[in-house]
């Protein structure tokens, strides 16, 4: 794996914020606030945007391009229309997400970012994943990789890390999902990546309950007893140093969040409220237990804001900078 | 109502924090940084406690106690020990609680605080319900109240308000529990309250969505279409200030706070970790809805750190100060 080439940023959908937040994070790479990059996207979508930009047929001609967005060119349908998504253009936008990976499996990039994708525009083309998170998993599925296997989806703002069980389901569907093996290779594969990736010698986890109170010895739900405690204890009995079930309202005050080096939640909303609460412009979603370094903004699309001037690029720029420390952490390895 | 006489508050169980934090308070009050209440309990509770206690025989005695803590008493079957609780204690907990809302339906004091309790205690003695919350509404029914009823649980963090459409029920039990009745129900009551009760002339709504991402039209559970959208309609229709459903985690950080004067909140959990995050000691938690005016603490009873001097009072005296505003409030219309 080259720690010099840039890191490969995907499309995204060209009719949600993704470009005009590529281009904001372009500029910060030009200001030294960010990390040098490229996109792989159509580069009408960038030069209708008012960008300079540069085609290039390999990462390493993305060092090379001065202030101009280097683009890694593949054909959209059209070139997105802002807050119009079109089914059309789906091809591409995996097309660009699958080779991100591929030149990442190949070491030809340290990293790749994902710019948002919905997947209600996905779906009619045939993509069969719940997201990016999954869709990863299954690219990077047949390359080795010597650690505990994810995909883990992370999330991280400031000085909190909260990694999910369960992800983007309905709430009445998380109890039959949650499974005391889950929980405990989630949590592997946090603490291997606290390690390896964030340089933390000895983490500490904490384990959320799903239920108030942390389900009360069960009057409130037996979750706790049936599926986390065992969870908890198996991880314990391996050496990590984890606790839990505690309440999920006593893990995200600064007192606690100071205990922990990362929370493993149950569900998608108790781990995102915090996080959103905590940094709303800047949280990370990192995806862990992949042979790849991948992280992408923690927002969606913006379909409803496309275009208008007004989307921020604080998460992209978040994001790309924790790609580049992480990759550079596991290039020093 | 009386706008003089001195707040009443419960006794709690004794084996919890609530004696001492009792005691804390009462300091506070000495020092002018808190409002004079009494407690309905065992003075040898707080005997044993180090406390100067003077035992007093109706409200308007607690006026003239000076430095000691007013006690209206009745007796426990021990003094509580710390980290011990015991149910024969339990008929004394209840009964304070239920002499603190005969006191104040007669308009003897004009406000109520509770210390925690413990539901298993009290359910070995035959209590049948979920909390203070349900108790109180069951404990006032019968008195005359010209406005929406509850009881509705609301809490209060700086500048934050949740309420609840369910309470401490198990996660998967809430899509269940959850009906578009409830939810309007619980808004007209609070948007009443913050009219009457916080002096709001015209109080802004937010609804949170159950499922992730506000269930993205459908394709992650379908409770906001068949449940929560049909509340909002009907409450805009009837001229509430209202939106929603809105992601969970798109509600709580400082921009959104600013928005709504009160969010309502689908389950506990989702209301509790903005609440804690916001304020892990100084949460209040307000009944709504009911005849008299009750709040309390938001925290449990703490048998864990019992006895050991470490327990906060900041929460009881954010409670007794709650109460004292909305008591004046309500006297003066």
């Amino acid at each position: 794996m080259s720690g010099e080439a840039p890191i490969a940023l995907t499309m995204g959908d060209p009719a949600g914020i993704g470009p005009e937040i590529t281009l904001r994070a372009w500029q910060a790479h030009i200001e030294g606030a960010a990390p040098r990059f490229f996109v792989i996207g159509d580069p009408a979508c960038y030069a209708a945007r008012g960008a300079a930009i540069s085609r290039i047929s390999a990462p390493k001609d993305a060092l090379s391009t001065g202030k101009a967005l280097p683009v890694l060119p593949l054909t959209l349908a059209d070139e997105g229309t802002p807050g119009k998504p079109n089914a059309a253009n789906a091809a591409a936008i995996i097309e660009s997400i699958e080779r991100a990976v591929t030149l990442a499996l190949a070491g030809e990039v340290p990293a790749i970012v994902t710019n948002p994708i919905a997947k209600a525009v996905l779906y009619d083309a045939g993509f069969a994943h719940q997201g990016h998170t999954d869709f990863l998993g299954a690219l990077t599925a047949q390359a080795p990789h010597a650690r505990p296997r994810g995909p883990v989806m992370m999330l991280t703002a400031k000085n909190l890390r909260v990694a999910l069980a369960t992800e983007h389901i309905p709430h009445q569907k998380v109890p039959d999902e949650l499974k005391t093996e889950t929980i405990v290779r989630v949590a592997q594969v946090v603490a291997d990546a606290l390690r390896a990736d964030y340089g933390i010698a000895q983490p500490r986890l904490a384990v959320a309950a799903l239920n108030p109170h942390a389900g009360e010895s069960g009057k409130i739900g037996d979750e706790e007893d049936r599926i986390i405690i065992p969870a908890v204890r198996r991880l314990a009995e391996s050496g990590i140093d984890v606790h839990g079930p505690l309440p999920a309202d006593s893990l995200f005050h600064a007192e606690a969040r100071a205990k922990a080096d990362a929370v493993i939640c149950m569900y998608h909303d108790q781990a995102l409220i915090p996080v959103k609460m905590l940094d709303f412009w800047g949280g990370v979603n990192v995806t862990l237990g992949l042979p790849i370094v991948r992280t992408s903004p923690d927002h969606g699309t913006g379909f409803d804001i496309a275009g208008k001037g007004i989307a921020r690029a604080d998460s992209l720029i978040a994001a790309l900078k924790t790609a580049e420390e992480i990759a550079a952490r596991r290039a020093a390895q």
